[in-house]
């Protein structure tokens, strides 16, 4: 039996109390937060009163109650600190520098070079570009407090360990040690599927409903899942390994091995792939292929006929896969992200969307709302910063019985003295 | 945001308090408790406390502790009432009686007769079966806490309503009010998958797991998952709908109208439906299909090839199926239940086994237990029988707020006379 600690809760408590002031409109009062999360007032006020003591909320302006006195509004405190999100995909890394509010200050883009990248040619190119952008955005260092990276493939996190990655040779890469021989904030590791998926839960679909599946179609496939407002991880961090599952008996072959999963079907070059058997001499095929997708995109919205064939077959192809995937999960939403449903966007959606609606189950859509990614730029960085974000809010020095110690000796004191 | 309310936190922590002492070989100690869910220990003996004075747990004996009084050992009271757990199928109604340890006490099956079976003969058959159960057990009605109810198909649990049946013409049948119009008893309504799970959760690999997925195999076909201790329902409470999921596109027909589902080739059906393909003449298949698939399992352990092959297609079916399933899920373990699974045992799971290791990934793999239920009896009547246990533990005359202004008002009084 798993034991949850009372830290555990505190620590659920406290992601609640500031995803509530995150997905509000403007500040809110210690009496919005008991309402929105459902904790009691006591509790609730606590919550703000430790976040406003860590500087995490600051007070912004009072509202008048009801015969009571002015109630104190909260919001995010921005200035509180940066927060570091790195997306390593397969051909370059995306560093981006956030405030506390998670609004991006900074962001640069890195290559990596040649077709099986060394770990230490990832963690030179993180090391450049954290340093690139703290001095670019005249951050004092020490402000920063924390950096999430997210790196492709299987990820152990408390460890901080690529275990396996889909583009490279590698196994059991301790990337978090590595990065820390050169970095001084702390550090999380994770995977794409994930950070897409916590970026949602803070800044997306997930501001409304508690149970969501995030379908990423990039280079790689795969689902995140929330459950009760909670990251669904799994016994090993791989539950929602949807790309490779299988969509036809002996299709395609995947590069994982296997043949007809979902991946070869749906991810960029799945796309590329259906185009081709669409028309294996289309001039859009001469490009690289995150660029053909746009291409595709663009030629279909004009009217091509070969260009709407390809977005057709991919959209039948993710909607049966999807409507199994939602027969099991049964969410309340399911949010397509990343470049292929970026790019074909809506198109790719409403046509997936007849898919599912004559795949899946009554009770299954009954239930459903689906929809393309409102998180703005890049989720996956998003994703990782807030890794960070949820790290410190993890951070027993700032929080937690350590922090609650050190204040009641202090209010000890000042009754005493 | 979901609420999760104080009240909510009560009950799963005395759920978890009541699986401990479920699970423990023996009576167990208020430390035990705590050790065990991971709460404090004055949580733990809280917990402890209300159960003793609700009459769940009862004490039995003490033991020594190193330098301090003899801690009591506590132990569920199997006397406190009984439970009963009904198992709607497809041509019969199981109903069970068992004590508050969810001991069986008595069993009966009653057939339904007919294709299209009407509400009304279900309603009639259950109370009849209730009826003879409480009379031959000479139970006091009074004493029966609760009786939980497995239907087949999509169950509304709020409303107690079925809402739609895999086998009759049922649309939003009100199952919970037709049967309070004869039963006395809280009723609780849920479906197999679900009934099983639960089981397993209480009785069988849940004992040691909280992350786990029950495959259930008769003549339905799905999941029931559990996360994190707790049953993983969905948003409309039919997640675990695996056996609609495809398998084979453009594969076998369905009962639900699609093709190549997992049910069509691995439920009772689904084997006899293998065992025609590989002989079409096969004098195993005069019989109906339960007795079919029993009978498949006896030949092919006596070394007849047609069964072999038979037994072998089925594992290679429920392997690849598995791995898509295990993928998405990574869970703890993986255990097997229902009328298929128990018939073809060993041989089927050890042959769906190597088709897993074959298919899913090495995360997956690496985290994994499989297993058949171990859950002895009907596991669904058993489930079904939980869910009352459970709607028992979360009744607020007994427990909570309730409860607790009572005992507190007792005490008051004590005090002042
Ligand atoms: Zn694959
Ligand atoms: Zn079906």
């Amino acid at each position: 039996m798993a034991k949850r600690t009372a830290q555990d809760i505190r620590r659920r408590n406290r992601f609640d109390a500031l995803r509530c002031v995150f997905a509000a409109p403007g500040p809110v009062s210690r009496q919005d937060i008991a309402e929105t999360t459902g904790l009691s007032f006591a509790t609730a006020a606590n919550l703000a009163t430790e976040l406003l003591e860590a500087g995490v909320l600051r007070e912004a302006g009072r509202e008048e109650s009801k015969g009571g006195r002015p109630r104190a509004r909260l919001a995010v405190n921005a200035e509180r600190g940066a927060l570091i999100g790195i997306d390593v995909a397969e051909t370059s890394v995306q560093v981006e520098l956030f405030d506390l509010a998670l609004s991006v200050l900074h962001s640069l883009r890195l290559p990596l070079r040649g077709a099986d990248v060394r770990p230490e040619e990832v963690v030179g190119t993180i090391v450049a570009g954290v340093e690139q952008l703290v001095v670019a955005s005249g951050t004092r260092p020490e402000s920063v407090l924390g950096a999430g990276v997210s790196v492709p493939g299987l990820v152990e996190r408390e460890g901080g360990v690529s275990v396996f990655s889909p583009y490279w040779s590698w196994r059991d890469v301790p990337l978090r040690a590595l990065l820390a021989e050169q970095l001084t904030m702390p550090l999380y590791l994770d995977n794409p599927l994930k950070a897409a998926t916590v970026a949602e839960m803070w800044f997306g679909a997930g501001r409304e409903v508690d149970d969501l599946v995030v379908v990423t179609l990039r280079a790689g496939v795969g689902a995140g899942i929330a459950v009760d407002g909670a990251l669904y991880r799994g016994a090993s961090n791989s539950a929602g390994e949807w790309g490779h599952t299988c969509l036809i008996r002996d299709g395609r072959e995947c590069r994982c091995g296997r043949r007809g999963c979902v991946e070869a079907y749906v991810s960029t070059r799945g796309v590329v792939r259906t185009l081709r058997e669409v028309a294996p001499d289309s001039p859009l095929l001469d490009a690289d292929e995150a660029t053909v997708v746009g291409a595709v995109a663009r030629a279909s919205a004009a009217g091509d006929p070969v260009a709407a064939e390809t977005v057709a077959r991919t959209a039948r192809h993710l909607g049966m896969a999807a409507a199994d995937l939602l027969n099991l999960f049964n969410p309340q939403a399911l949010v397509l992200g990343g470049w292929v449903a970026d790019r074909l966007g809506e198109p790719l959606l409403e046509q997936a969307r007849e898919v599912i609606a004559a795949h899946a189950l009554p009770a299954t859509l009954q239930a459903l709302t689906l929809r393309l990614s409102a998180v703005r730029g890049n989720p996956v960085a998003l994703g990782a910063a807030t890794f960070a974000l949820e790290g410190f809010l993890d951070d027993r020095e700032t929080f937690g019985t350590v922090a609650a110690g050190r204040r009641a000796a202090r209010a000890a004191r000042e009754r005493t003295s």
